[in-house]
């Protein structure tokens, strides 16, 4: 028996030429992972993302430690990184003013800020209403353009949220709005807690178009825990998205979802990609081996499904 | 926080509006786990599935027990089921004309019939070329046939082998129409290592149609190895597929694929199918509480991730 050949080449009608992968696994993945990993180990697995040909790597958070002490090293990361943490497909997150004042005086040229389209989880990751936090947002965003930096905008908890359960899509593309209305460069619609299907998918991108903000605007964020992160990613593609967010490995995940698995893992997605024929620029075997790695220093094994199908033969 | 609702519905264009869930736990899932379940259990498994609104159950496989021990006990299980396991959503698999004469013994008025479209699974599954399987199963399919039994001829291999490599299109669809020129009733299309993506999955029903098989006989069968299973199946669906095999719980695999994911978990598809409004019958909780008790008798999790988050909690 040889080893699985990748897939074949077969491309389908209404796909986009090509995918900007966006790489959250040095951010969203390890913040939500027990293991503190030290900082010598992220700048290497950063180094061998990078190696392996993926085009946007969100590479920390620039948060108060004692928020998240799995990214209190923001700075040190960035030393250790040196030039190839530089530029605008290299963004990092930035909570508040003080965290983009971190973020500007380390030479940062893109940034990502995280807003909720719910109340509950506003409250409970900012600790403020939706309207407070963008009002929070607006001076990060302006002063972040005022210095020529990329702003991405995360908008979590857009289809389901733990404590109000379905999200009406008007509520979503309204925090939607209002964030891009600050002058943010990209959007990313996120399904925090995976609970979406692919109908919600097009109708909250049709609704977002509606509103104005395009396909060409949008990033979509999908989490596994009930299967279905990989479909709606490709439901998006199909409707004209062409950002697409994953996590080498499925490393991470929300905490307050109630399983282990976490975000589409980067080698399911870069499978599909392959097997349709969708130009990506990443290398697979690459991305299993950094998965495999990555796995051994937090003493866990990988939970995309890729990697566990070529790494354990 | 809440238990996370079920999905929010919401419909999508050119989706049927009923999927027929063809489950092959019992027979497909059981036959490839490790543990030998008592005959007992496999009763009160299929029950529960029954229960639980699945249409369609296959049941066992009339296999000699010396190549198939965990499914040794065909006539006990079918003794134990009574009227529940009778009729034509009941089928049974049937190697051969021995496996037939034994089914229609015990009754079964629906019976499967397992195919390779590759020659080198041919030889390791059926120890014979594709053309001598397809002459064995001839009489098979006849003398069912001639009793008013319906019969269901699955192809394996159809999209990559594992010695192979990629399998070419036109030789999948030299094998389905030889095995449908037999008469059979139905046609399910197996990606038995999983390495399948979207594209190729509609080249090979465009491919099929051409060939005069129209997806209203066709039945998909993937399997999750590489995450593809639940994009390929609504893929199929869109295509114009409505009858969708999986394995509650996820149960099952391949042993010749390297990985332990197998089958696509019959609760991700009914999360998808309640998520776009499809109709199905089954219960979703009510499939979770039988993976939990089944997995429980495995002495294993099941890898379904809809009932790792609904029933981890």
């Amino acid at each position: 028996m040889t080893t699985p050949s990748l897939p074949m080449t077969v491309s389908m009608p209404g796909m986009p030429e090509r995918v900007t992968i966006y790489e959250v696994g040095p951010r969203d993945g390890l913040q939500n992972e027990k293991t503190v990993v030290p900082v010598a180990t992220k700048a290497e697995f950063v180094r061998r993302l990078l190696a392996a040909g993926l085009d946007t790597v969100e590479l920390t958070s620039f948060v108060p430690q004692k928020w998240v002490p799995q990214l209190g090293d923001a700075e040190e990361l960035l030393d250790l990184l040196g030039e190839s943490g530089t530029g605008q497909r290299r963004p990092v997150l930035v909570p508040n003013e003080r965290g983009l004042d971190r973020a500007l005086e380390k030479g940062v040229s893109a940034i990502a800020i995280f807003g909720s389209a719910t109340e509950s989880f506003a409250q409970a990751n900012l600790n403020r209403s939706v309207a407070e936090s963008v009002e929070m947002f607006a001076p990060v965003v302006k002063r972040a353009l005022d210095a020529g930096t990329w702003v991405r905008a995360y908008v979590s908890m857009c289809f389901g949220d733990p404590w109000e359960g379905p999200v009406p899509v008007t509520q979503v593309v309204d925090v939607c709005s209002r964030l891009m209305d600050l002058g943010c460069d990209q959007l990313s619609i996120g399904d925090t807690i995976g609970v979406g299907t692919a109908g919600h998918v097009l109708r909250l991108l049709d609704a977002l178009e509606e509103a104005g903000i395009g396909t060409d605007q949008v990033g979509v964020h999908f989490h596994d825990t009930y299967g279905q992160a990989l479909t709606n990613t490709l439901t998006a593609l199909q409707r004209g998205v062409s950002v697409v967010d994953a996590s080498t490995g499925g490393l991470g995940g929300c905490p307050y979802a109630r399983s282990a698995t976490g975000n589409l893992a980067t080698e399911d997605l870069v499978w599909a990609l392959d097997g349709l024929g969708i130009e990506h620029g990443a290398d697979l075997q690459a991305l299993v081996e950094t998965s495999t790695w990555m796995a051994e220093q937090l003493g866990r094994p990988a939970p995309s499904r890729v990697v566990r199908a070529l790494a354990g033969g």
